[in-house]
């Protein structure tokens, strides 16, 4: 309630790009990190350039980058690497997504960073990893969906293999970078030291899958495409109304029960051998999906999503992009959409944090930055260095 | 080096079921958190119950619930709910995904028990949050797709609305649970107080949107189904070669270029004004992608990945479950299928963690609990119950 925000104090030098490492350090910056995303002179971060863009400004960067600061540093220059290197003695934690290898021939790896400031927490998020035979291989987020496994079982039965519709690989490894980097900053506080951590977009992927790859162990079978069912579970799917599509979960016999006895006052399914137990559900889902979608035809699909709630049973409607938005319980309640005042872009609406702490209104947004637009705060009222030398270094190209 | 675990020394209490809450304990397990995961003594966990099984058991629990300890607790009797208090006075990190208000009605909300530990963390994660109109609806993964918007911008272009194939709503719940918990945990140095996360699936699937919300609010389009390419890319799709598909991922300039002169040998793509630059490019994808896909229908595909990243192209196979648990990138060197020694499955394979730390060879897997398996451990070698109490409490349903 005083305005404190979790990560306050911390300060991050934010060396990524694109997706995967931004999304870890725009979390960092929500809950409170100062984050200095160092960006090269020449254009800094691609997603500058990224679509939508509103008066020349991208929109794609404006979203990923707020609550960050941008600092231009030529990393080529031996005086860009001697800025980064001050910066580093002053810093809590190196956030970075070159491929591996980069930052070492920089001479700015890990194991040189560590000799200027032993508490330094490094973080690097590649396709690969930094190890084996893959870890120079470039990576991007439709890399990690394809071969980490999750298109291969996503998608209808009759398409071919689908990409979750997001940057999904990306805002995994995002995520996972994130908790390795906060449990690292806890594991300092007992030993002082800091350490490196290691993600791979593909390695996020995989974990992802939870139990998917349990399936294939128990029968040799490979889990093909199977629309929006889960396998475990039935009826546990999405199934057309009148007029629509809704989804009913029932993740346990419980919430069956009430779905017959309550809403479909069909109580004979549940004797009925064929979906007796979830086992029995899962093997017959086909049927009992007809038998579903039968009563289903008589009623509005908003009309009985009311009525399986009112009777305890998880439904819900398929909402798009235009429907989230203006969603009461998404904006007023939970914050989704946030309004900044971006310098070039003007009023725009960014994504709210889905990290949230009850009772906590510290949760604030500021604008993404337009490139080194921190240079002087950072470089000089951070770090200490003499106003003159900024210019004469941004003429050089170092900055 | 030292076999030390950057969580080591946390006590985790952990009420969760199903996924979303179990996937966060899980990585806390992982990660060297002590997870005391408590059941209701009839039957415990839902997912002990879900497929697939061997020798009667679950192996979908099994995997999730690696690296956990289990005691049953009946928290509907008052010795149950007196023991869970006793244990969040010696415990850092209470985690739960009941419904809210559930915890309330049992006297043990949050409220109650920093009163207890004001040093204990209290991580909850639902459907929809607690708080605005849909807080008391019943969430699954499924629901958080759909209802998040994820579903109606997943799926080839013909497709109704798809859910990702894996239970992704729980996964980003689990983790951005993780996030909140540890960033607080990093709070707690400094305050010496917990406080409340407050997760909610719906949020978690919005905030991986990234920026597909954006190209809405830059136009007001409703953004579609657009199959395997990416709104602000092309190159960067699903092709088609001789014998199979591959993914091609040109992210920027540079790499749409290596691809024209390089492999294509097709210079003259450079300079139509159909292919310029990415806005170009994105607008006129589907003509590139025919030129590419006639292109490459004339080579094998595993041939011409090889070709590709030797030419320093991003590029992939689609792989399947099968694919994964068989690479020797994925299995050797990122460690990302692991075996346990389950006390009832016997020999199984269980997913590796991703969050990993180099130079890190700590990471450890023990295999999933029986139901109350860690009964006396816990309540009497970490709590002090008299043993001969626990033999009576079991008798009355307490355990």
């Amino acid at each position: 309630m005083d305005g404190r925000r979790a990560l306050d104090h911390l300060v991050v030098l934010d060396l990524t790009r694109v997706v995967a490492g931004p999304y870890c350090t725009m979390l960092l910056g929500d809950l409170g990190a100062t984050v200095i995303k160092i960006e090269n002179p020449a254009g800094g971060d691609d997603t500058r350039s990224y679509a939508p863009y509103r008066n020349g400004s991208s929109m794609y960067f404006a979203n990923i980058n707020r609550n960050k600061k941008s600092v231009t540093l030529n990393l080529k220059s031996p005086e860009g690497r001697e800025i980064f290197r001050s910066l580093v003695k002053k810093a809590d934690i190196v956030v970075e997504n070159y491929r591996p290898g980069v930052m070492e021939k920089l001479g700015l790896g890990y194991d040189e960073l560590k000799k200027l400031n032993e508490r330094i927490i490094y973080g690097s998020v590649t396709g690969f990893g930094v190890r084996g035979p893959y870890s120079k291989r470039p990576g991007y987020d439709i890399l990690s969906q394809a071969m980490g496994g999750l298109m291969s079982i996503t998608g209808q039965p009759d398409d071919p293999p689908t990409r979750a519709g997001n940057a999904m690989g990306d805002v995994l490894g995002g995520l996972n970078l994130t908790v390795g980097i906060l449990a690292a900053l806890h594991e300092r506080t007992e030993t002082g030291k800091g350490k490196r951590v290691d993600i791979a977009l593909l390695d996020c992927v995989i974990a992802s899958l939870d139990s998917a790859t349990q399936r294939y162990f128990s029968d040799g079978k490979v889990p093909e495409r199977i629309g929006n069912r889960y396998a475990p579970c039935a009826p546990y799917d999405v199934f057309s109304a009148k007029d629509g599509k809704i989804v009913i979960a029932c993740g346990n016999q419980h919430l069956f029960e009430l779905l017959c006895t309550r809403v479909m006052k069909k109580p004979g399914l549940l004797t009925d051998e064929r979906f007796r137990v979830m086992e029995d559900r899962v093997r017959n889902q086909g049927e009992l999906k007809e038998i579903i979608e039968g009563w289903l035809s008589d009623y509005g699909a908003s009309e009985m999503v009311e009525i399986l709630l009112e009777n305890g049973i998880p439904a819900g409607p398929i909402n798009d992009l235009k429907d989230i938005t203006e969603d009461e319980h998404i904006v007023k309640y939970r914050k989704m959409f946030v309004e900044v005042e971006h310098p070039k872009i003007g009023k725009m609406k960014i994504n709210g944090c889905a990290v949230k702490f009850l009772d906590d209104e510290s949760l604030s947004f500021e604008p993404a930055p337009l490139l080194g637009e921190n240079n002087k705060e950072i470089l000089s009222g951070f770090l200490g260095m003499d106003e003159y030398i900024l210019d004469e270094y941004k003429e050089k190209g170092i900055l």
